[in-house]
């Protein structure tokens, strides 16, 4: 299948060569993340999009030094809500009635259940939720990035509060998760460009319970 | 592009129809989450596929009574390591070099410093890293199942706890993360089938800093 040769092609680019990346391509990347599934459908991310050279090298300083997130094209931030809230939920519920025209009964008393469960928790507890589904979404703007012919580098390796401020992502309620530099790749500069792909096999990963 | 039509098509299905979806498709499925990319290429997780349909009644009763658990052809569960061990990190470790066919300097630096670091931190903050990279996966699978005219939904609302007793994952050194019933939508009994999608719009959910 032809997205399982998209994910063969691709691997965590170390080294990239600084060319851009085209505004179309970018916007299939993005695309495919708006796409991504959420829980309950609420999306609790959004994802900033960084070209500007100068915090490029800011955030480069906070990120162990790692020269792609300098020399890609573009640097995609998946930033998570820092927690659910009340007037989140709500404006969730809203667009779903507006796109849909009209509500029902059993979508209100759902919309009732999240809001008198989710802002009471501890933010951490709703951080950490909303930032595996930000994490849905960076899987699936890598699949895309691999479709588009792209090189992208998944990186959990940097300060996150540190680029919490650099982006000033406190003052908008969200949190740094997950980074994504996008670009080419330099195959004669990067080590892991030529290596085989690492994976356990099928039968280690699967269980299957007949 | 095609992956963003596959994308557009699929939705978090609410009725199945009980149709067996082929092997293939399923191996196919299989095979994106485990090319999926995760942090330091350890994939801390395994996904449990469940046919047995008397263990997928038990799943039912602690999933909400969603039909979808029982109707799906292959229920899918991404299970996530506990924690990190040092036999785990090394079993990674161990089997790139053998893939690659040796090790160097900077390689054994890097096993040291996660044998250093990860299997000292709480478990607890093991297995949410640990989860977020099944989520990577999750994401994969979605992306394959659409991509194979599969339907499938995507689902945390189970009692966690509940589904390791039943799939004995504790003795394995797991936890359920998040599940998959995959199979093929019952568009007749399906309230979701015929909605539109509702997402934010790429406005407000993408930032450009330049």
């Amino acid at each position: 299948m032809i997205l399982l040769d998209k994910l063969q092609w691709r691997y965590a680019t170390k080294a990239m060569n600084g060319k851009k990346v085209s505004q179309d391509k970018i916007d299939t990347i993005l695309k495919a993340a708006q796409l991504a599934p959420t829980s309950s459908g609420l999306q609790p991310f959004e994802i900033l999009v960084v070209t500007n050279q100068e915090i490029k090298e800011k955030i480069r300083a906070i990120g162990y030094d790692q020269p792609q997130i300098t020399d890609c094209s573009h640097l995609l931030v998946f930033a998570a809500w820092d927690t659910y809230t009340e007037e989140r939920i709500n404006a969730f519920f809203d667009l779903t009635n507006e796109i849909r025209g009209g509500s029902n009964e059993g979508w209100e008393s759902y919309r009732q259940h999240l809001l008198n469960t989710y802002p009471k928790r501890e933010s951490e507890i709703n951080f950490t939720h909303a930032s595996k589904q930000a994490y849905i979404a960076f899987g699936l703007a890598i699949a895309a990035a691999a479709f588009e012919g792209v090189d992208c580098t998944p990186m959990e390796g940097f300060d996150a509060e540190a680029l919490d401020v650099v982006l000033e992502l406190k003052e908008k309620g969200l949190r740094s998760a997950v980074i994504l530099p996008v670009g080419y790749r330099d195959e004669d500069q990067d080590w892991l460009a030529n290596l085989p792909k690492v994976r356990k096999s099928m039968k280690e990963l699967v269980t299957n319970i007949k």
